[in-house]
């Protein structure tokens, strides 16, 4: 067929789109550090003191000066004062001399004049303040020193960085408890097709209900990014055109899930080369499901035009419309991916030169003893027509077969991208 | 250390755990499906209609009689009539009688009588309003048939089903615009040690910001739960225990992120023990970091006594109190785990009998051209003291090292799971 005189391969048609993007989303927000997580930093944020700011005990034991114990052992014990009890949240009301030793608790500030820690376990009181110690320690043993979590000044999350709890935390015990985050993407999802009626609608004869507004919708939202949807547009040209336009003005991105046919996808394919320079990069993609995805872009943003198909939309969403999302938020592009190794139930066979994505369903092994943790999973292929939605709700992930390969064999370990 | 006596497995703790928990939450919340994304289902969704509801086309092409295509090649085509097109959205005004074909799109509703399309570029026109043939079909050939995707009344969405993006569209699909899901879990969070203060407050010296409450909040969030934050509670056992029925009665489960000492880990175990029976089930669990964690059930309701320590807080959070979310959400035990298979780029050596779990980085290989995607990532643990939070902020995932071994080689694959 004409359109697809020229099939690109999917990982070079994805690195051609985000070339034609413009710089990562620049527009920022405050949000609190509590409530950011899965946003994305919009700047460098750097430590406005040192972590700890004085320096603590790792241990329960007794803070002691490391030369103090050195020699200890059970046989020829050190002999030293105790002085005190280091009160958890206080600064403590002595210094460590010469031949002196204090009680200290995990975490608590290590007295002027100590610079270790020796463990309860080896110490026995000798008679009244006075302790054996039977262990020696070295200079910062059982300590964690000022700034040995982050100096003061250093950049502790730089920008594009997504919040995770543990970037939460991180800020929190700095003191930072708002941060300006990159405002979520906004993705226009124009649906069309003259078969298709809104979900809540009773379709006629021969109507569909809208699927893709909301498997790409969902999709969008769980990859950092908020669907504005523009509802459903009939199949002709300047309505699409008009819809479209207003999209890509008022959204970092517009995707246009078109209807199934050949013709509404040249109309989709006209309208993308009506919105702005270049216009369509990408006619036809190598690859199954998703042979019809349009990509392109209009002024520095994206827009794509999505098969009908419900199962073809959505893989292509997680081919194609992600990966912009994650560029526009300033994400790292080589971000590890979830994904399941699993061992395969059968044979799959695949055209050459084409990529394939199946849809799996993972089973714990049944082989009893699995050799390693990696080989508790079989992947077993869900096979069906690719049109139907069900299939990839029934599926827990995407079997990738690379476009050199001709198929998987049975028992091969496959990696599965998790949904 | 006495409280240390026994030390459990990580697994058999887990376990012992689970099987104290009353049944999943019972209590639904209806809500719009288009915003279900991450809620599980409360009940059985049952399929009100078959879908499709009539036979579509999955191909551009002709709509024909199967057995008048019968034979048709290039050399000897089969030649019919053209008697109409089936209009997108309508149901065809005519029915196919033998040797006829319609023109249809992708998508569009079979005409009465017709049972199979033939591709578009196995057709063209011979004269007017007559077609040449020159591919046959089977009956059923490029047709999806009435149920094929799911019949009538079929359970299309089991009880404790996650929604992700094709189940929102598979509801969409079959009309079903609101569902009822299980309420999130709710998990209290209780702060105590007497050095802890809130992280919007300047901590004295000898003071440090509660970090815990913070990342044990982004994780229940993150999985399913809605996290109900009881500030800090002083080292002290009648306002510890206080706060903890109050906590317990309120919300599904408890945590109680402890000082770090020795002492107060005892008053957690004190207070779990005085909330309701069994209490204490596992107090030190034989894994790094993580060993002071205490796990306990009080009247069906698990009460987790988290280690004061940051990083320990937070990966026992991942080893413990998601799984309870998770049985609490009635989602299955089984659901595959996120992780990447990555080359470990140094030896790392653990105890044997202990479970190790350490914070590593995944930096895509410099291998040049890698064997699999597999291959794809090297890991390089982050070595440092376990109570630096920015360890784990610098972290992709986290390597388990299984009791049974003694440590991993530099150069195996291992699976690192991410945080």
């Amino acid at each position: 067929m004409p359109e697809f005189l020229r099939l690109l391969p999917p990982d070079e048609a994805r690195a051609l789109l985000l070339s034609h993007l413009s710089a990562p989303v620049a527009d920022s927000e405050l949000v609190d550090s509590a409530s950011s997580l899965g946003r994305v930093t919009a700047e460098d944020m750097v430590a406005p003191h040192p972590l700890p700011e004085f320096p603590r005990s790792t241990m329960d034991g007794y803070a002691v000066r490391a030369r103090d114990t050195f020699g200890a052992t059970d046989s020829l014990p050190a002999y030293l004062n105790l002085v005190g009890e280091v009160l958890m949240g206080d600064v403590p009301a002595f210094e460590l001399q010469t031949g002196e030793c204090a009680l200290i608790h995990t975490g608590g500030m290590l007295p002027d004049g100590s610079d270790a820690v020796v463990m309860l376990e080896y110490v026995q009181s000798a008679r009244t303040n006075e302790m054996e110690i039977m262990r020696a320690v070295a200079e910062g043993e059982n300590v964690i020193c000022v700034g040995e979590d982050v100096s003061q000044g250093a950049v502790v999350l730089s920008k594009g960085r997504m919040m995770r709890p543990a970037e939460i935390g991180g800020l929190m015990a700095l003191g930072i408890v708002q941060i300006k985050v990159v405002r979520k993407i906004r993705v226009g999802i124009i649906s069309s097709g003259d078969e298709v009626v809104d979900p809540s609608q009773q379709p006629r004869r021969g109507q569909v209900r809208d699927v893709n507004a909301y498997t790409l919708s969902s999709l969008v939202m769980k990859s950092g990014g908020e669907a504005v949807l523009y509802g459903i547009v009939p199949d002709k040209l300047s309505a699409l055109k008009e819809m479209a336009a207003r999209a890509l003005i008022e959204c970092d991105m517009v995707l246009i899930t078109a209807g199934s046919s050949a013709s509404t996808r040249d109309m989709t394919a006209e309208v993308i080369g009506s919105l702005g320079a270049p216009g369509v990069l990408v006619h036809g993609i190598n690859t199954r499901p998703g042979k019809p995805t349009i990509l392109g872009a209009c002024n520095g943003k994206a827009v794509i035009g999505l098969p009908g198909n419900p199962v073809s939309a959505l893989v292509n969403g997680y081919l194609f419309v992600v990966p912009v999302i994650e560029k526009l938020l300033g994400l790292p592009s080589d971000k590890p991916r979830a994904s399941v190794m699993a061992r395969l139930t059968v044979n799959i066979a695949s055209q050459a030169g084409r990529e394939d994505w199946i849809p799996v369903k993972l089973h714990r092994s049944e082989r009893g003893e699995v050799q390693s943790k990696s080989d508790a999973y079989d992947a077993e292929p869900i096979f069906g027509k690719s049109n139907l939605i069900f299939t990839l709700a029934a599926a827990d992930g995407l079997l990738r077969i690379p476009p050199d390969a001709t198929g998987v064999s049975a028992g091969e370990m496959v990696e599965v991208a998790l949904l």
